[in-house]
């Protein structure tokens, strides 16, 4: 049975619907015209959906895939191809892709004529469980990612496990890293959602106890990923543009886990790597400041550990400890001029203005990162 | 007196303040940090506005002036600046400029890391009766006027008539094509503005009593402005990212004048002119549908002509017809597919559907301009 969520993210609104199969193109508005934006792995995928309307009215443009390939030169691609196309202010951008994908069909979608429609069809874990849904599209500028971006939320996001049938072994434990942050993140209301019915905490338990694999038989996927939607989605609709403190919790794990990917090298250490090292860090941060009971932080790390994540300071690849310092010092996600931490807290996670106590932990990672 | 007009656009708030002298440093907030942009004709306005505030935490940078550079290159200048100045998402973008300049720093500033803080000091008059104000930044892509955009409306305007000291001849007219525009829009609750009293229709009567020369004592022009400012800060509000039909308003003129722009090469008639003989057209194709009264089109008429445009069908640089024709009817405005015209009717202006009627004023049109 499809699920079907509806968030409003300030004057825009989401729909996202989670199933088993991809979405045919009846079940898209692919008139009066459509460009649809898929990558070298990709396209197979698209070419399902889009089916015999591939036609006239549909241009498809396969972009170079990879974070890479994230910067203006793709963006570009996609404005010429809608431009070609003679693409309205009304016409439709549909992406299926990862999160680089998702992201720069989103931002071009959000440029182009100011504003045009935008559907997308994440194609791994990562995407469908956070990259597509919240309306952060962006591209990589001078070396710094997501440098550009806007805020643009797709009106229609098809979450369909179909698509991940094909997805390499290193893509799962990207998005799974991304699941667990949302399960740290989970409360009471979002158990609400229709179709979704866990108790707060016991997604946290249920990811532990699948032990680092998918379990085979029955909706176990379909209900993490209601979950990590659910959680997301309440997150954004309460803060859309991170004015306020909300959204900033979803930055749980990722001011280390940017700094990370950093330090060893653009692609070395995967997203989801890099952000569930960074939630065993803000762990730690969470025990030397008080904030993170004993009990909760050893329930996360495990978690962690069972999913098969490195979550010990020294990491396995080098790392330039002067690039991690730097990267967490001008932390793009700071707040007038100052560094925000999130660290787990007793039920969910909280913010934490840098401060003498942050400090002196900062000192200690930095110095054992270079041993 | 200084005056002060507040408008918010659905989630931003805009201020514009309409006054004698430039704004000081100290009236802006410059610090923790300001990417100060202009151009080479609007350095020494800048340099003005910086004084002594001019030291390290302030990068000026000064782009080429012109709608031929208003593409990415200006756009990736702007964001390599505020990169290396370090610049954070509460950094501030000041740009000082005309409409050109006042877009592509707008864009700049909205995309950079999804949003910086955006104050803009107008140096034209088009740009402080229309372009600075109510969000619409964008650059020229494939040789398409501001393909690539965004709704970024900024929060401080400072529209200070010192800036026109060294305006020229050509750009005055260019701006005040679109006080007359807003003074055929204006309307009774316009009026209510603080400091600002005009009854309504009594602005277009007033630029006709001008007879084509800002009189030089009293406070006519700032009069004039301030009724721009809250023409359009009334329309903006009541439908800022033109999903209604309010903001399709301020097209008035618009469709025909871009259509002449790109037909006589971009460049030689200025956006001013182009938006009055676009007026025009504009009367006509209401007089021909019976939506303009003949009195009303007389009178607007009468003012174009005052002010000393061209407003007879053939003009008096080479037009393209077939670039004519079809701008008209690929115009970005098109909503679902088909154009909509704004014609004035017997107090304010009004939308057409293109239907049999249009069509046949446009084929005369055609024909005419072929002559």
């Amino acid at each position: 049975m499809p699920t079907e969520y509806n968030f409003t993210f300030g004057s825009f609104h989401s729909r996202v619907i989670i199933r088993e199969k991809l979405p045919d193109s009846g079940e898209i508005a692919l008139l009066p015209s459509c460009l649809a934006i898929c990558d070298e792995h990709t396209e197979p995928i698209l070419r399902r959906i889009l089916g015999a309307a591939a036609n006239s009215t549909v241009f498809t443009l396969v972009l170079p895939s990879g974070e890479q390939n994230k910067g203006w030169n793709s963006v570009e691609a996609i404005l010429k191809a809608a431009r070609r196309l003679g693409l309205g202010r009304d016409g439709l951008f549909l992406a299926a892709g990862g999160g680089v994908l998702c992201d720069l069909a989103g931002f071009a979608a959000s440029v182009y004529m100011r504003g045009a429609r935008l559907a997308l069809v994440p194609t791994t874990l990562l995407a469908m469980a956070d990259a597509a849904l919240g309306g952060k599209t962006g591209f990589d500028f001078e070396g710094i990612k997501n440098l550009a971006g806007t805020f643009y939320p797709a009106e229609e996001i098809f979450v369909s496990l179909e698509a991940l049938e094909t997805l390499p072994e290193r893509e799962w434990k990207s998005g799974m890293a991304e699941i667990i942050k949302a399960a740290i993140l989970e409360r009471p209301a979002d158990g609400q959602a229709p179709g979704f019915s866990r108790e707060p905490g016991e997604s946290l338990r249920a990811l532990a106890e699948a032990g680092g694999k998918v379990p085979a038989a029955g909706p176990w996927l379909s209900d993490m990923l209601a979950m990590a939607v659910t959680v997301k989605g309440a997150v954004v609709q309460a803060d859309p543009r991170e004015t306020g403190s909300e959204r900033a919790l979803l930055n749980l794990g990722h001011t280390f886990g940017h700094a990370l990917e950093a330090a060893a090298g653009l692609g070395v250490v995967s997203h989801g790597e890099a952000v569930a090292w960074g939630i065993a860090r803000a762990c730690r941060m969470g025990r030397a400041l008080g904030i993170t009971p004993r009990k909760r932080a050893a329930a996360i790390m495990d978690v962690l550990s069972a999913w098969g994540y490195h979550t010990a300071v020294p990491y396995p690849a080098p790392v330039d400890p002067g690039i991690f310092k730097n990267a967490i010092l001008s932390d793009k996600k700071k707040k007038n001029g100052g560094i925000r931490f999130v660290v787990p807290n007793a039920d969910r996670a909280e913010l934490v203005e840098h401060n003498g106590d942050t400090e002196t932990y900062l000192e200690k990672l930095f110095t054992d990162l270079e041993r």
